[in-house]
């Protein structure tokens, strides 16, 4: 089989790569934007409305899915891409940051992560071979290695302890998949190590060691700040492959993108711009606004001039401001549907950036004009269930 | 100007009859399902979607509208239309109804009725001339009579003071209509009464002289169960002319609503579609499901079979029990669709049976196979708030 990645071209100025990714549902073009749909939907989206603002990608999530509606429906529909109406092509995260970050009671032993379901409570088990299990049964397009998500600041005693515990999951989730995986299913191992560069660099020696389809950079842990997961992203990048496809998981503010790919990150995901729709915050490129402000109350115009979002195209910010004040269920969907347009857009113009050989100005325009707010929440992946 | 209603047929076995109403956003067929958008939205449904499951005509809010988001910004986009995106007809109530339902501190006095918001308690008055003045800033193509509507089992008595009351309201809403009111904007009267067949009749035969664009069945009074309403219908229809269009307000379940067509009623309006599908209950001609059931858990098939919503066209229903129980909002919007367009669907039904001259056949049919459900709340108009 042809290598699954192509490299297209890399800036001259960065690290930042122009690439395609082939898959069996589709390719999908990097540096790429990928909306999360943990529970089997994106937030406040249907399938035909993340079509036409333009998704590629969309992620589901092997915890909850799992979970419910459970693996027996999945399989009667044939995996995950039947049950939930999506074409295109679709990855899984391997459950592991969710047993650390959603599930109570937690004993991680070698065989893997006895938990109880956030849920019921009921008794649960994820192991490497599990997580890859379950992934197959999904029918992902791109599974992820099952990987602890060691506690921020832990010492490094813990997370050496962790990383190997980590490295030998992978291994074990590589001989599953090599015997079981769907035909064509890509596996992506994650880079661990909490905040230390020797580990940071061992994980990533070991993992391109077992040669995996692409590489992540594992959550780092679980409620790490930023500057330290663009520190993670520096020190790993050095020790990966240039022709496999690299993911940040659940990151970021959208500057936060764009300095990811100057560092040469190729793949995103992230909830902000539909957790931040349901509080009103919309995105533009001078920062999130709030649409509840008071500022609006008779704008005619729309909540960015130029967008050809849904919402853009057709309703004014006025109104948008007093569907969301009234808290009518359509202002959440047309500032969902502006933010993941306004998010899969950037990557769009991130693209073109690169391809044009003006991602230095792109980047330096954009971090000119970009204000990060105060109160907007950054970083970290998905702590909360049913609202994301 | 010509007539706005014409009657096109008449049902030979009942009082059904098949209509259009002509407005000066388009002309409707009669009978006809009217969707709510109290504050200014369908709950759950974007105005092209109510394109799509076959909306004619929607209803606006003068109490909540003119509460929230005010009058300036809707004067400020030149009507409701505009600031909502929907250029189809419009029908306002009269802020009476939520005056009694809803607002707090109530004194009714001859020049109108004075309360406090129900959002932060602040005084307000709305009377006769306020209701039809906020009707014509909001552009309405049918505009309601400003009413009381009585408490439920008031005495005679008070219901007589109360309708002699309402009728002068009526003459007051008339004068400052042909005054003032927009060009084409269309006037009904409602017929209130109370309980009571003399007052019910008093008040038809009243209205009738004053020469209404249309006549309503007030809701009853707030709290009136259905069996009541079904008898105001039946006494209150021979007082009015057939040449022009009738409206039950706030009804009704599906085979209420075939009931009430059979008595003479050509337009309607419930909550119970859009409420019932944010509690995951889907309209059948069976009568209404609970998708949450577990026996739906596996059900590959739609909502109901041969339906062409945009739900039922694309997803599972064992997909849209997972999405109601992971309380996603994609679940809610696909119920609020499904029975959007059951009720228009129905409504179209019934336009075609009476056209056939196979409208007993229907309504003995629909009698048969619709089972009302216990728990599924009937009849009367919109209590709450944020949630309808």
């Amino acid at each position: 089989m042809a290598e699954p990645f192509t490299l297209l071209k890399t800036d001259a100025t960065s690290r930042a790569r122009r690439g395609e990714l082939r898959t069996t549902h589709g390719t999908i073009q990097t540096p790429i934007f990928m909306p999360v749909g943990t529970q089997g939907a994106v937030k406040g989206a249907g399938p035909d409305e993340l079509r036409t603002v333009g998704a590629q990608i969309i992620l589901g999530n092997t915890y909850h899915l799992s979970i419910r509606p459970g693996l027996d429906v999945i399989r009667h529909f044939g995996g995950l891409h039947e049950f939930i109406r999506w074409n295109g092509p679709l990855l899984t995260d391997s459950g592991g940051f969710q047993v650390f970050s959603l599930a109570k009671i937690r004993q991680i032993k070698e065989e893997g992560v006895h938990f109880q379901s956030h849920l019921d409570g009921s008794p649960l088990f994820i192991g490497p071979e599990t997580s890859m299990e379950i992934q197959a049964a999904l029918g992902a397009d791109i599974a992820m290695a099952f990987d602890e998500c060691p506690p921020y600041l832990c010492g490094h005693e813990y997370a050496a302890t962790s990383l190997a515990r980590t490295l030998r999951w992978a291994e074990r989730c590589r001989t599953w998949a090599t015997a079981n995986a769907p035909a064509g299913q890509l596996h992506f191992g994650i880079v661990q190590g909490a905040t230390f560069a020797d580990l940071r660099e061992e994980s990533a020696r070991a993992l391109v060691a077992m040669d995996w389809a692409g590489y992540a950079i594992g959550g780092v842990s679980v409620g790490e700040p930023v500057p330290e997961m663009m520190r993670a992203a520096e020190i790993t990048v050095p020790f990966l492959p240039e022709d496999r496809p690299r993911y940040c998981m659940g990151l970021g503010t959208p500057p936060q993108i764009v300095e990811l790919v100057a560092r040469g990150l190729d793949m995103f995901d992230c909830v902000l711009p539909t957790r931040l729709a349901r509080h009103g915050a919309a995105f533009t490129d001078e920062g999130t606004i709030n649409v509840r402000n008071k500022q609006y109350e008779f704008e005619k115009g729309p909540i960015e001039i130029g967008c050809e979002c849904p919402c853009c195209r057709e309703f004014s910010l006025a109104y948008v401001r007093h569907l969301i004040r009234a808290e009518e269920i359509l202002g959440i969907r047309l500032v969902t549907l502006h933010n993941l347009h306004y998010y899969l857009r950037l990557a769009a113009r991130i693209r073109t950036a690169i391809e044009d050989g003006s991602f230095a100005e792109f980047r330096a325009k954009f971090a000119a004009t970009y204000r990060e707010r105060p109160g907007v929440k950054t970083g970290g992946e998905e702590p909360r269930i049913l609202h994301e």
